[in-house]
């Protein structure tokens, strides 16, 4: 039984959607329970309301968080001082391992800087990276980091690789993933100074399949299956995603509705494109693992809804089940036997500040 | 007359496209003239086929340039060594002075090394960056870099700011332009270390009108007219713009000839989507000009069609007739009598490499 507990006061449609998507997990799969942290009272009577029985055999139960971490609150004060939040009870309950992983769609801040202080980091990780899945045309591309580490030094990016590549194969199930580099041109010497000294780390790496650089315009068409950055440059390419992608579908949103000719055009093509504009939907996929903790921390997005937060929830089961951190573990230490992977280690995360809200 | 120098041998369309550009500019303004760079017998040929009497009472010249620079040649090596190529002999009319501009589809490698190293820099300006216009929803944003210096420093920025600024004004004609830094949130205290110490310079920088930090999600909303980055970050931006853009137009067109339905509702629809899709095509505005050059250097995308090229020159024209470069100059040398701008001169650009090739 993979035991998670989820923020259920966290994200712009928490409660409802949140309380939905537990249900839905516990329906879906047997070999899962949930704890929902949040206002007992609140959640405790829509429970009853939606489903009486809903303890389903105890694999749902409810234990009162009464704070709230606010988005716009500044991360390290609310952690220090909210002791009695869903987001620091359970980062606790994950680090008592009375959790086996926390799922929020709260403040990103607050999640990255109880995730690091609460629960840890594996031994011999240096910065834990958010990791989300970015749809392609040709499925979906894991991108570490998206905004755990600003100002990231070429090991930190050589471990994203070796985690993102584990993640990728094991969570995602794609084998033997392809691994790239970010970069403004295909040519080895190409890139700034970090590139430059990361290439040739990840060409030496063991474990991995490097594939080279990636532009960012092959991103998008599913040029890499793990694609490897320093979170700025990561941050940039979730958000222009989908700030890209929101600004043509409004634009053609206006156009579509323009007057009755393209009306009863955008009926005609409406099944088709649904279909066609489902490959870019990444809420099938749940949210963003932050890799290389003690435990795990999924961040789902701000705006998730049901659906996104039971796939979180499953994502989890899968990462437990597949004993993802062990092999994190035998793969950042060498456990491969196959020698230096370059990487130093137990440095520390006193740096490490979350470079972004990545709601 | 504002003399510009055309490359006719660079670009996936050339020379045709180039060729057909130049005639067009020269008929649609009386106040430039056009001197084409290339292999002259086969120019010369297809000029006459194309239009009798193309020399417009001399507006129209053809000189000979019989090497040509590729794409994939590394650019410092060309531009010393192909002195014949029409990149090289373009920079040397710029520099003597027989061109106010030169515009070049071809190796945008080559075209940076060889503005920096034949061309050279404005007394005072530590960078020139690459600055393409981006279409947004709301018109066009300026990107300041794009591509032309990897590992910038904050004085650069603040640089690209100033220069971003005057070019958008007086070239492009937006009052008082909005200037953001690219930024992995809206905070003054969020961003690297790059962004942090170049975010209060900027916010002291007089004679431009900062906003603050854009995340990249609103850039394509329009969020600022100037947006400014190092150039990794920059030509992640201008990549993935074109990356996201053609799949989902390519998801979206496979949709519309998927069967009889969609193909009927494509063609009630398609005269209203030309349309809006025009907002997103950057064509109308030129190519990406070198800011801070002793002259100007236009930088077109290499598969520019003559209606590009025809608006490069046309933009060069602009430029020229406002007088730009001597506005750089009173903006950067504190001319406009607002004090110290916190910039360092003369630091000459050893460092200079080419970080893309922005083709």
């Amino acid at each position: 039984m993979t035991k998670i507990a989820l923020d259920v006061m966290g994200g712009d449609y928490a409660p409802d959607e949140m309380i939905q998507g537990a249900l839905d997990a516990v329906d879906k799969n047997g070999g899962v329970s949930v704890t929902l942290l949040g206002d007992a009272q609140t959640v405790g009577a829509k429970l009853a309301g939606l489903k009486p029985g809903w303890e389903n055999g105890g694999r749902l139960s409810l234990v009162d968080a009464p704070e709230v971490i606010l988005t716009e609150e500044p991360p390290v004060a609310a952690i220090r001082s909210k002791k009695r939040s869903s987001i620091v009870m359970g980062m606790q309950m994950v680090k008592s391992g009375e959790a086996d992983a926390f799922v929020s769609a709260g403040s990103s801040g607050a999640v990255l800087v109880g995730a690091l202080s609460i629960v840890g980091r594996l031994k011999g990780v240096e910065r834990p990276p958010l990791a989300p899945l970015i749809p392609t045309d040709r499925g979906v591309t894991l991108l570490v980091d998206c905004g755990a580490n600003v100002d990231a030094r070429a090991s930190h990016l050589v471990q994203f690789a070796q985690m993102g590549s584990i993640y990728m194969e094991n969570v995602v199930g794609v084998k033997n993933p392809r691994v790239a580099i970010v970069n403004v041109g295909a040519e080895e010497e190409k890139g700034n100074a970090l590139v430059k000294e990361t290439f040739p780390l990840l060409k030496a790496c063991p474990g991995i399949n490097f594939i080279g650089s990636i532009e960012a315009r092959e991103i998008p068409h599913g040029g890499a299956d793990v694609v490897v950055c320093e979170a700025f440059a990561g941050n940039i390419i979730l958000k222009l995603y989908e700030g890209v992608g929101s600004t043509i579908l409004s634009t053609l949103k206006s156009a579509l509705t323009r007057d009755l000719r393209t009306k009863i055009g955008a009926l005609l093509i409406k099944p088709a494109l649904k279909d066609a504009m489902k490959v870019f939907d990444a809420s099938q996929y749940g949210g963003a693992p932050l890799l290389g903790l003690n435990g795990l921390v999924v961040k789902s997005h701000g705006n998730s809804k049901r659906r996104e937060i039971c796939n979180s929830i499953l994502q989890c089961v899968t990462f437990c089940e597949q004993g993802v951190n062990e092999k994190f573990k035998a793969g950042l230490l060498g456990g491969d036997g196959a020698g230096d992977s370059g990487l130093t280690q137990g440095q520390g995360a006193a740096g490490q500040t979350p470079a972004a809200d990545s709601r």
